[in-house]
């Protein structure tokens, strides 16, 4: 039976003021009633036992992660003692995975995304659990772009490699960084490009040699780290060793250097949420386009998102506004900014406001 | 020495959510760090004396204007048990002057209003007070119209009547109920249209003597009351006898039906900050014509107002908005669409919100 490895280290400063540093994006109700990383849960039942579920995030999400996910045992937790990026998180999860298996499959998906169609999730990740069994490939879940986005990484998608359960498996001839605008649409057109989920499938023991490979000097820190396990000294060494290790992202430090990546074409309707615009599509609109989560009176208000869950609001004549109330601070943003939110949260920090952030 | 009729008793509902029931807009420091009431009473200093000043106003806002004019004496507080409109209350008031002096010259003032050249408003309401001293005339003041208002009624003004100590006082030829755009427009080109301010100024036998000409009905209700002054009934009487008064303002119920009526040319710079837009006349602008009353981040932001003055806000890609984020309530209205926000309470009061109205 494969494991699945959870990506739960994410600042989702997008969301903010509802994400916080303290309650990042992946542990908030932004669709419905459960969280996203309840949800990412409960997306991969059936496949893997909640025993064979690691979720990787720094201790501060300690208790958020045992009240949303109370039956994880408690050394399925991994903490990352400091954020050092996505390779040295997942290669510290490979670590906790192995000491269990070594030659378990890893299933690593983020914390925050959104499958419309779990049945088809789940035949793809089987498909791709037979291929990353025999321990030779790594693969990609690659999704089919249908907008000009510029906010992900993309994946060139190359021949096909085989056929498993009816789900075709293609190599990946190249990895490329987010495009600009032009390029997106150019890449949109394609056909072959695909955007990269963040999600991949691979050996545990697959993944230590391409770490050795690729990232050598992530490789000797987590060699280190894996000498104390068990040992009293592992959470200083952890946090000693960890905070030297080099930051970088799985798919540049990874990725981007191994020839033999694979690419499944994940057609189960895939969303990161990346943005509050983004919510519109998971949620039931009023007949003006509006997405109204609190109390109070709408007029002349059309296509706007209002979330206030304690106090009374009055819209009047707006539109395409963004409007999340919270206890201890408000953002109004115009849907087409909502890519200047980061930036308002990084000035909020310059001038001292951590309190809100 | 005339006396000063100051009319508080206004609900302000353009304002809210600054504005509320239970603290009105001339109780606000809205354009500085005085309260419109205090301004009004500040504007007549050296005119009159602080015990010839007389405020009305519901008793529910005995405690706020004993806190924002400590010296007013308790006597000139007029309790006005129901809100019965302008010419109820002013009547009311008469009563309460003519105890002290039956020939004395009243000056009733909106609570709420903004004279720029105070200097000039003291001139012409000396010139005012000079005339209506003969106790043959009620003597209004008119302001020169610099934009097609609808929301002010219009004085027609006629031929000269007189100069005192150089200001020419003016007949009134009629007054006119709140024009459509069109008519507004109209009014705003011929020159002889005024605003009516709201401001006038008469003897206090003359405004009996108006009263029981043209609304004998509230003229018998103000003598019913009269009767019990001094007595213990008095507080019992006026409440029972005020809430039958006719409700009419006075412009309708006296000015509009009086043939002997004067007006002066109000040239003092005045405005009745009628709505959340008239404060940007008063208050700073950043180089984005921004006017803001709060912490925070204002990114592409731009000719809007922003009050909080508690929470943190981001404002990202707006403009021409207003944004007020009170203690338990938040508006945010286009400045087009500020005369909406009376509908708006009204519709809050409705949805049973009458805890934040």
């Amino acid at each position: 039976m494969p494991c699945v490895v959870i990506m739960a280290g994410g600042r989702g400063e997008r969301f903010w003021p509802r994400s916080r540093m303290a309650m990042p994006k992946q542990f908030l109700n932004l669709i419905g009633d459960k969280t996203m990383l309840q949800l990412t849960v409960e997306r991969v039942k059936g496949l893997v036992d909640l025993t064979d579920i690691y979720i990787v995030a720094g201790r501060e999400f300690r208790e958020i992660i045992i009240n949303q996910i109370p039956d994880l045992p408690e050394s399925n937790f991994v903490i990352e003692p400091f954020g050092r990026d996505t390779a040295a998180a997942i290669g510290l999860a490979a670590l906790v995975v192995r000491q269990k298996n070594p030659l378990d499959v890893e299933i690593v998906l983020p914390a925050d995304n959104y499958v419309n169609d779990e049945q088809r999730f789940q035949e793809i990740l089987r498909a791709a659990v037979i291929i990353a069994g025999k321990g030779e490939q790594i693969i990609t879940l690659g999704i089919t772009p249908h907008r000009p986005e510029t906010g992900y990484g993309y994946i060139c998608q190359g021949d096909l490699f085989d056929t498993v359960a009816g789900t075709p498996v293609y190599q990946v001839d190249r990895f490329l960084e987010k495009p600009n605008y032009k390029k997106a649409l150019e890449f949109l057109s394609r056909g072959d490009y695909l955007w990269n989920s963040g999600m991949f499938i691979c050996r545990v023991d697959l993944i230590g040699k391409l770490v050795a490979l690729h990232a050598p000097l992530l490789a000797e820190g987590l060699n280190r780290i894996e000498g104390y396990f068990g040992t009293g000294s592992y959470p200083a060494m952890l946090e000693e060793v960890y905070n030297g290790l080099p930051k970088i992202s799985v798919d540049y430090g990874i990725m981007e250097r191994e020839e033999n990546v694979l690419v499944i074409r994940g057609d189960f309707g895939w969303d990161d949420i990346g943005s509050w615009t983004a919510l519109e599509r998971y949620r039931d609109q009023d007949e003006s386009g509006n997405v109204i989560e609190a109390k109070g009176v709408f007029l002349d208000t059309n296509d706007s998102y209002v979330y206030s869950p304690d106090k009374i609001v009055a819209l009047i004549g707006v539109e395409d506004l963004i409007v999340v109330n919270d206890s201890d601070c408000l953002l109004v943003c115009h849907k087409d900014k909502t890519q200047e939110i980061k930036k308002a949260v990084q000035i909020l920090r310059e001038q001292g406001y951590e309190e809100v952030l």
